[in-house]
């Protein structure tokens, strides 16, 4: 049943977005202009990802750190680039208590400043290295329009920083922490994002390149979430971060960066969710399973009690739902928060020897008899939902994927329905701005292991050195 | 053996602290004024502290969010009381990218505003009653004199901001998590703090009343770690935070707040660290076990990986290590960090159907046949290690707690040795005041359970309200 709170995500996606963040209690606009409160259904997905990640990274050798918020202005102008990037973007403090500063300082939009200026008091010999550091912090960029999770002026994030003592390691783990992004993407959040490099144009500020992680949302726009920047030796050389290397001799080090944010719970809801609220993939929902009793009777409850008792030991999170409200409004709670699977239990369904099954993905209902084995049925369950999330997913991907061999080929794409648009391109700046006039497409990711399609640049038809994916972005 | 980089803790305190700080990689000073960074085994000891203290709160009930960094004046101001408190130390961000703002913001001292705020448009009834909700992040305050982890102009914790239908259940919420932190300090962290109430000078600015966990360092000197406020309809009145209670009635909601900072690590070093580096109880040591095989043996890497494995499977914190340093390097670093526990291996012991257990705290060397059970070895060893600290943190703590039935008195003993100084108090401000007029004495908590000393205020003679504990304080 639609849920009357929520737009329908056909008749005005914007909207049925907000509806959705709304209605599942995900987070709540604030008096601060651009800026979300997270509620607890929200912040319960965030500290999942979180606790995946953060597992993942550690495994690879990474810890964690914290650098401070502020960045005093003469440390931020360091990087040309940085600066130029970010500065119309940053916010900035200039009075402490009641005091004027002598030297602004802005809140951190990225870390690249404060790990530099770390590491160059702190790395001296490549045995220092390398030093493979994360932190997971608060970051400001003054947005003007902003949409909760997708852009807003504060976010959370994971930024990795990571120094190196040799060109092929850091670009290794360039390619690592990337590879980590899609594995989370396609495994954890059933989202079957596409990576590869951006374009000069599109890459981070004082990056020698960047690769990207770029997901489709189910309206055909493109989410950018997750990206993995090597930066050579452009911050070492800038923030003088010098080590003696195996042959005794002094060298700039080699750094890299990535990140992931609170965004993601944005594609999450973009690609997966429905006109009756949050849809999740079992793997990242805080909560998995609800068993609603119906009525008193007190085989019913034991025998709730007893399946959450025993999913609950077994990895699989689960609850029971016992407030007082009318099993009614209890299925719709479930079902707008987005909890993957329900199990109703109720007196006839004892007497018909039978429990129900309801999937949130697909509304299926299914009967079955209680005397299977629960848990290996559950497990599987979970499992299968995940497995069919990401395939609908995929197939909506590859629907709204397309080629174009010319600009009015592009267009028409554009105007009807938009998506990836894989397109060759001669690699100038004049063209990707040519495309950019369109609806305001942009180079999503250069795709490096595929050849062009027509092997002529879909703007100016010179030599193609490129298969892009084109897109509108969020 | 002395390490050579930290002066000794008895030579001069201050150096020594901040010494091992240093020596031990907590942290370190940056360019940004009054901040620090955090580095790996720092932040390793904060995730432990947010590890447990997380699973506590949520085992009471509670859910995380995250409320914005930033706080316009405007709301700011609404409680009174709290905007005179905090105002002479707020960080202002008076401008957004290029443009000045129209509203300044101010960097969160701490968020009772921003959940006020929150919490008057979300609760309306009984029904929505109480709100359990906590953060993990970071405030700013503009502090003077800063120190690593103990006062610094950034800092990370957590505060709990709850609100209720009744008096009492908020009243009760706040001794609940005044006895979580007790809780926390004396199992986890082997501190024998002491808790009471704050006098009307001392609690937090817009309370009704503020419970304190208060901590003595090996030094004498008091650390405020830990505090729980009750704010009865203050911040509910002041932004409007009304519900429809049972009675259907509007009431105005009770509110309590609670928090925790980094500055535990701090005390913990305080407290139990010694002229070596870090000491660290096996609860809260990131690491519990170092493995040192001595020499290549394959015989000797065998065990050093059995022992790894069964410690490791059993929820000990074990690792073995493998660099390349020489064994005496590998000594004096497990020393320096804290590791509770040290067993080496070598190709004598093997001989001799022995292995070496080395006590970071006592740093007593303990032989053990080759074949007793390891693992319950190792199990017991950590947990007498951590009742043996904190033992001996009591015994300290007692001989730093003293009487004082005059003001001589109390000037003789915080002239010869400063520590918890017991002593009546009328309860009057003026009092108060004299007391700090000698080297800064400040009240630190009354004890509610306790009666006075003597019946007479130890300043003024008057009849003695409350026994109180007097200190001075980091």
């Amino acid at each position: 049943m639609k849920n009357k709170a929520i737009t329908s995500r056909d008749v005005d996606f914007a909207k049925w977005y907000t509806d959705v963040v709304k209605a599942a209690h995900l987070a709540s606009y604030t008096n601060v202009k651009g800026c979300i409160a997270i509620e607890p259904n929200g912040y319960a997905i965030w500290e999942k990802m979180q606790a995946i990640l953060d597992k993942k990274f550690k495994e690879l050798g990474h810890v964690n750190v914290q650098m401070p918020l502020l960045i005093p202005e003469n440390l931020m102008k360091k990087e040309s680039e940085l600066v130029e990037g970010f500065a119309p973007e940053v916010a900035w403090v200039t009075m402490g208590g009641s005091k004027e500063l002598e030297e602004r300082l802005c809140i951190r939009p990225t870390s690249e400043t404060m790990f530099s200026d770390y590491y160059a008091t702190h790395v001296k010999s490549y045995k220092d290295l390398p030093l493979l550091y994360n932190q997971w912090c608060n970051v400001l960029r003054w947005e003007k329009e902003t949409r909760p999770f997708l852009r807003s002026r504060e976010f959370l994030w994971q930024e990795g920083h990571t120094i190196h003592a040799t060109k092929e390691e850091a670009e290794e783990e360039t390619r690592r922490m990337m590879d980590v992004y899609k594995w989370f993407h396609h495994e954890i959040l059933a989202i079957p994002s596409i990576t590869g490099l951006k374009t000069d144009k599109e890459k981070f500020s004082g990056a020698e390149y960047t690769l990207t992680n770029e997901a489709l949302m189910y309206n055909g726009v493109s989410l950018q979430a997750g990206t993995s920047h090597y930066f050579g030796q452009k911050f070492s050389s800038a923030y003088g971060i010098k080590f003696t290397n195996k042959e005794n001799e002094e060298e700039y080090a080699y750094q890299t960066s990535w990140g992931t944010t609170t965004r993601m719970i944005g594609g999450l809801i973009m690609v997966h969710s429905d006109d009756k609220g949050l849809v999740l993939p079992p793997k990242i929902a805080p909560k998995q399973v609800v068993i609603i009793p119906i009525g008193n009777d007190e085989r019913v409850l034991e025998l709730s009690e007893k399946i959450n008792k025993e999913l609950s030991e077994n990895n699989i999170i689960s609850y029971i739902d016992k407030t007082d409200k009318t099993p009614g409004f209890k299925f719709a709670e479930a079902e707008v928060n987005g909890i993957p699977l329900r199990i109703e239990i109720g007196l006839r369904n004892l007497e018909n020897n039978e429990i129900t099954f309801t999937r949130r993905d697909t509304s299926e209902k299914i009967n079955q008899n209680i005397n299977i084995n629960i848990l290996e049925y559950v497990k599987n369950l979970l499992e299968t939902i995940q497995k069919d999330m990401y395939e609908r997913a995929l197939k909506r991907r590859n629907e709204l994927t397309f080629e174009a061999r010319n600009l009015e080929e592009v267009k028409k794409i554009i105007n009807t329905q938009p998506g990836f648009i894989k397109a060759d391109w001669c690699g100038s700046l004049e063209c990707e701005l040519k495309m950019k006039e369109i609806n305001g497409i942009k180079s999503r990711c250069i795709l490096e292991h595929e050849k062009p399609l027509t092997g002529k640049c879909v703007v100016c038809g010179e030599n193609a050195k490129h298969l892009v994916v084109w897109g509108i972005q969020y």
